[in-house]
């Protein structure tokens, strides 16, 4: 039995067992929103999983650690944004390019070519009314009902959360930047 | 600029920003502890970096989607455990594995082969007296200054915490097993 199964049988149950697609939202102000999901990139396609991530907000042109590592295994990372901050000049522009990666988003979503689409970042748009939850959540449901779709960032909408069927919270516990330590390549980004 | 940089550039600093290989924990009782180390060695191995990971208490035999996916590109994952959990008959056996386990993670941090080194699980040893913290903490400050080092799982150690530059804690917020929906294949192992 493998430990998953020995989690998965040890777990309180009501109602049937099913195996669906899951809607998994990483949120929270700690790190690991971003590297969790990477890591099930990395895990589904080691399963021959058909993945995609889309990634708001980042920079088109990003070029960290998961972008070349998923171009070395041929999983496609979409990034397209201009990377947002609160010293953004241009917000008309930014709320644009999230609007279209989410309609990049819909199509990927309802193409039937993936196991996992992964939308990186995608509760700012949210988060910032950019995006209306209520289509969103319209989207998911209309899914294939094996679709797994992985949601990070902060402030998760509670809308989301409520229809999500795992939510996890990353909480900053202690964090290197405070003591003056730089990002790490490789590492964090 | 990228976005890590950008983030780097804003965050309040003390003292001088120094490159420096991070003693990462990531503990709770949420998903995403192991998922995002994953996401970490997929990262790095992006940037070419050398990275292995060993695997504390899970079992020896483990074929998930990590352990694939590791495989495909080339990085070691080492299991060595009897997937030990509260039904364990043969607790000695089991304590003697993670002891077994450790002697090999010290040699990996010790050898200078590698960028990243990662101790999945490695908090429940500690965690149950079956390797003594200090020893642990011992060997960490002994290690190559360049060295990341990431432990993964519940009830990480107090002193450990201290010791940590990055520790974040994944929190279960809503969790699908609740309503009775199985362990994933390629999303949650």
């Amino acid at each position: 039995m493998t430990r998953a199964e020995e989690i998965e049988r040890h777990q309180p149950v009501r109602g049937p067992r099913v195996k669906k697609g899951l809607v998994i939202v990483n949120t929270g102000d700690g790190k690991g929103k971003t590297t969790a999901a990477m890591g099930v990139l990395f895990r589904a396609w080691g399963r021959d999983m058909r993945v995609v991530m889309l990634q708001f907000i980042k920079h088109t042109t990003a070029r960290f650690g998961e972008q070349r590592a998923a171009k070395k295994i041929g999983v496609d990372i979409l990034a397209y944004g201009d990377g947002f901050t609160w010293r953004s000049k241009d917000m008309d522009r930014t709320q644009e390019m999230a609007r279209i990666q989410w309609n990049v988003a819909k199509e990927k979503i309802a193409s039937g070519l993936y196991d996992v689409v992964i939308l990186d970042e995608f509760t700012y748009p949210m988060h910032y009314g950019w995006i209306p939850v209520a289509e969103v959540l319209e989207v998911l449901k209309a899914r294939n009902p094996d679709l797994h779709v992985i949601i990070t960032g902060r402030s998760a909408p509670p809308e989301l959360v409520e229809y999500a069927d795992l939510v996890t919270e990353m909480r900053a516990i202690k964090h290197p930047y405070q003591e003056g330590i730089k990002a790490q390549p490789g590492i964090e980004f």
